[in-house]
């Protein structure tokens, strides 16, 4: 079982991440992750913030001369604004001289440490207000951010090394919709298509469907409004078998969902074809079996689905086809028009606070949504194979796929 | 913490689960069991199996007297087509008089003891003979089939009752789609129209669908064929901040799609307006607040939001508002008019197997998402609020509302 | 991972337990179930509740024709006292006529329908009011009860079926102490010594002492008292590796060290010769590592300890020796000569109340501890080793052993 | 529900530990945390590594401004000699310059970085070379080494502000034995001696106990030898219920029980008497209660126990008493006269090798152990009072204890 855990505010010094239980053997190093960081700024249409959010990795424990060592993997990033922000998220009540930080005028209450008593409609900012008892909204944005996702993103990276070399199997992802353009019908990435999806504009594998998303972006752009979309992580060569059928919470598809719904700003989450599948027929939803191998009798067996409706899931397990899975983001909620809300210090009507300038950050949420993936199906790939290191979770799976009557091979 | 499992097979004697975590003093009968088990039968366009599918219900342990008791909750849902059954999916190799089954000729191998080899498309059959390394489909279907889902709703129905019982939420859902014919736009059903939802022939709360929906059926059926649609749960009353944004996985919005995309069949997830929020500009995507009290000051502090969009979550967060999450279902994957796919003992290309004649289970899937709506509703009360009986949680939900400086008026 | 959860109230109708995880293919029938259930009621000095204690019970799913099937496993044991409790402990709070349980003179407050307000000390009692709020007793001591354990002795036989049929080890234990009353130091039962282990009234391996223990049993008896003492589970061939350092909850030791804590009545557990170890000098108190197989170079490497003071387990893992580990129970709380407590209907001073005269339980609680031993260890394999079935859990676990450089010989 | 996770290398560049689940609003600092880090070096008998062994704390995110916020707390605890280990331990497979470190003669091959080919009875070297198949011990006692400590008793500082702030107890340790000598019997610290002990050379509160010791481990220290013994932890002012009889696991002296055992060279755990318990009749094994309030009547109902022999823990539950837990280290495997065992590049006879010199690290262990009792209080106290803040938590606990019918004045 893979076990992880997620620290650090958008300002603090920091993020931080923990990554459990993963074999030893792992190939993987920092400029990778980093690299896989960088990714994660990519699209047209982020604003400013994603240029100065330099992303400085350091390596605390669990991997030694580029391979995991079987212990857990924490990784740590810096915040490279610290400097500005070291008095207003300081952790301890008072500085080096003992002063501390609520004595009056001690830290100006305003610019970055203005009292944030206007939630943004949206965000996490009322109810986390309520639920957790601050008078202002500050220590609520600070963790709800999506800022933490590059912890998710650093993590997930080491994920996606082991699911290479344990399974051969390759995670990408591209965008299916911003606003109201779309790619055409059925366009998947092939295997290989990572670095090219990643060149596009709005990281879409649909190059006429790119350039209307790039103009939608800027048209809410100059209206001060704000885009969502719906990204699709494509997994290419997973064995079939992952998950199980045996217990709700096995089921390979409830814990994608979990997982790409617990990312910031989604709200819709399908497997293979999804919604559409539920206004099809029952004859012409699902994904017939014919034999590919062109023999008889029980010899040398191989089969394919003729279609991937399915998306590589049925009964909450792979079945050997394209994995694939969609999510749905909301709009950025923090529109340069400013939304309605309350002034909870005052108890007036107010505008809600403008905290940055993005217009759409669907691009990015696709390489978010790659790795939470990666650390699901590399908990799958744990679950079912065992295995201390590369090496033997390698020999289990030849092992199983070797034992299989009827092999599968993927839909081209 | 809830802890829950599941265990039984289809046809086998029985289904049983345990529920563990739940406070004592929860006010639960068998009758009311028994009910909930009902109203998972209901819903034009199911088959025959439906009507034998007697749930005889045991009440093996944690309630006394109409009470929870604080310890795990057990369950026995009887098979009452057991008798027909017992040497097909006996538990022990052999019979009383010590014949094993296996034996030439003890069991014929025909009728419902045949070995299943035509592995059904959109079945967990031919992967789950593959991981698990089963000759043929028999043990996956049964354990895959959605009769288990009868112990969830056994289960949640205890959920929901401690859910009203300290909250005062009340759960209900209704049909949304189902194939190509929908609700009209906005349809939520209010506090106290569940049982009018489970009049509804199809569990629709707009009676212009319902029909369109009924006639759907008739045709599908008329052709061989199977539908699958949408249903939203809604739940009305949950107090604000259940769930968490400090970590992805304490999201309410993940929990909830874990849950729902665990039922059998369900191949999406919405939290809200979902999808069609993705399409929507950021400045027509979210909730505006206002205060609703009419005071000034922070005296007597009420906010509501002027839309429901988000579905009652923000943040990973219950914000007071009504709760609506939405599930997608494939067509019943077992299409009268029958699947091409292999045999896989013969090696030869063959049609799947039908083993039931449902046209359309997507109103007593409703019934399903309740209680899994329920059960993570209610571990996320005994998160948020402890306490080991109901009067402990009632006054801990009390203190924490009265604590509130802005409380929340729900959307009318 | 495996999970399970147990329930059922000592008098209720019955006692039902689900284990989650376990691989298919594992040959277990109910009949052996039965036999290790019986073997709970072993031991010199038990009451009379043990005779009648006829253990009824059920396989409800997850075992077809003598195997796992790779889903959840349901038993079900049956009270056979149950019609004399079935208004006491009646689920619904009215008969089948629809009278309430609590009306006056219903049920009549005597005999096993009395309030018991005196709780007893070294039980649940009086902490188990105080926590869910009950007024007497009944709900806690009806949960809290050692026959609770039936159900873990149950789902233990089959992990330990799962662990003869994957790594070949096998589980055993013997009574280490009764009272004041010890075996000969060094004393452990070899492989194959189980039945002649049961064979001995207390459980014993060292027969002088065996008599000792029956002798001071009987003693207890005469004067009114119960006994204490110490079992030891022994487990032979286990393999190299099961369990973790990298964190502190995967250490072996630690989870055993819960699992035989939660047994009723442990006050302490050890691990090889554990507190005593704490006594020697660092020479005195590891294992030195020889070679064994008389070979030079890297060729055909196999080494053993010379001893086994660290009861097999090194790092939280198993390190190939003989695992060992103790735990020692208290005196049966409810002794004939009845302890002080309050009357907490009354306020006044009282004598704890008598519920059974069982002098010592120690024999039967070491068949508890090699349940719960059997549990944890099949979670280390299936966590080690993965795989879905039988064949494949065997071929791992080959393919591993295998691959060592260095076999490890267990100590003789 | 508490969540943590640790991480790093004894040599690497830190430890990283984070922490999930706890309120807002503790009060904690850096100063406090690196306080508790210092009271983990005390004790006669440490080696030289104790002194150069700085630990540079550094709060990555989850408390601001001296308070936790709700989310997960990372805590970093920098290496001050990594600057002579960073070649060593390099996470990255080559230097800035890109040169590998294992190019020839990259990293000489002596001194720290050696290959570790003699692995050391008592430890987990050689199973840990087995499970993960490293070719030295380098990897492994990295991570198995008692440095990891220093990460859960920076975390369980937190735990312990927590505990103190909200329901007022106080947890400190005591060593009752090293090697052959032991504290008088009933040597219990009172509530505000934890200075006091930590001023003992020994972290003892029996001075005369304390001498005795310390001339043991002179003894030792002057053989070449090294000693273990046994350490208590005590816990004041706990209420009554945390933990539960209702299933196994939620025991809270299993939970204790598994957090002291996965203490590294934790070979025995006891509750209250342990052992000693087994040993004793019924009637002299309990804790009976008497009223203490003095009243008639159930007006103002107050009972104690006479006696303490249970540790604080009935029915896996504490009852009020003070909480006593006791955990047995074995002696510091690396011995100074060295062990014989393998070397497993040559496959010849060997001696282990000698990483540190302490001859007891027994003192030191009870702040660690302090650390894990005061993690899974705090976990129990989450679980049965809820709350999001300190406030909230402090509100539902004098709620419960005002709602008591029976209160429990803990034995003086």
């Amino acid at each position: 079982m893979l076990r992880w855990l997620t620290s650090g505010e958008s300002h603090g010094p920091a993020l931080a991440g923990i990554l459990e239980g993963l074999p030893a053997g792992v190939e993987v190093d920092s400029a990778q992750i980093r690299q896989a960081l960088a990714r994660r700024r990519l699209g047209h249409g982020r604003g400013a913030r994603m240029n100065f959010e330099q992303d400085e990795l350091e390596v605390i424990g669990g991997i030694r001369h580029g391979r995991t060592q079987g212990g857990p993997i924490a990784l740590r990033i810096g915040n490279s604004e610290w400097p500005r922000w070291q008095e207003v998220m300081a952790a301890d009540p008072a500085d080096a001289d003992g002063r501390r930080y609520d004595e009056p005028g001690r830290i100006p209450a305003r610019g970055r440490a203005a009292a944030l008593t206007r939630p943004r409609p949206g965000h996490a900012d009322l109810t986390g207000m309520q639920k957790y008892g601050f008078p202002d909204a500050r220590p609520v944005l600070e963790r709800a951010s999506a800022r933490e996702t590059a912890t998710r993103v650093a993590l997930g990276e080491v994920a996606r090394a082991f699911l290479a070399q344990t399974v051969g199997a390759e995670v990408l992802s591209h965008v299916v919709s911003i606003g109201t353009q779309a790619v055409a019908e059925g366009t998947v990435p092939a295997r290989g298509q990572r670095d090219a999806v990643d060149a596009d504009p709005v990281r879409c594998a649909d190059p006429e469907a790119s350039a209307r998303m790039v103009a939608e972006i800027d048209t809410a752009h100059g209206e001060g409004d704000t885009l969502g979309g719906v990204v699709e992580v494509v997994v290419h060569d997973l064995p079939p078998g992952l998950g199980s059928y045996v217990h709700w919470d096995r089921k390979l598809d409830a814990r994608l969902a979990a997982a790409l719904m617990g990312i910031q700003a989604i709200k819709g989450v399908e497997v293979g074809d999804g919604f559409e599948t539920a206004r099809r027929r029952g004859s012409q939803a699902h994904d017939e079996i014919e034999r590919v191998d062109g023999g008889e009798g029980t010899e040398g067996f191989t089969v394919r689905r003729r279609t991937d409706r399915a998306g590589g899931l049925e009964g909450g397990m792979t079945n050997g086809e394209v994995l694939r899975v969609r999510a749905a983001m909301k709009p950025i909620s923090t529109v340069p028009r400013a939304l309605d809300t309350v002034d909870t210090a005052s108890g007036g009507a107010a505008q809600a606070i403008a905290q940055r300038s993005d217009v759409c950050a669907v691009p990015a949420a696709g390489v978010v949504a790659e790795a939470m993936v990666a650390l699901v199906l590399a908990d799958a790939v744990v679950e079912k194979f065992g295995g201390d290191n590369v090496e033997q979770v390698r020999a289990n799976v030849r092992s199983y796929l070797d034992s299989l009557e009827v092999k599968v091979a993927p839909t081209p």
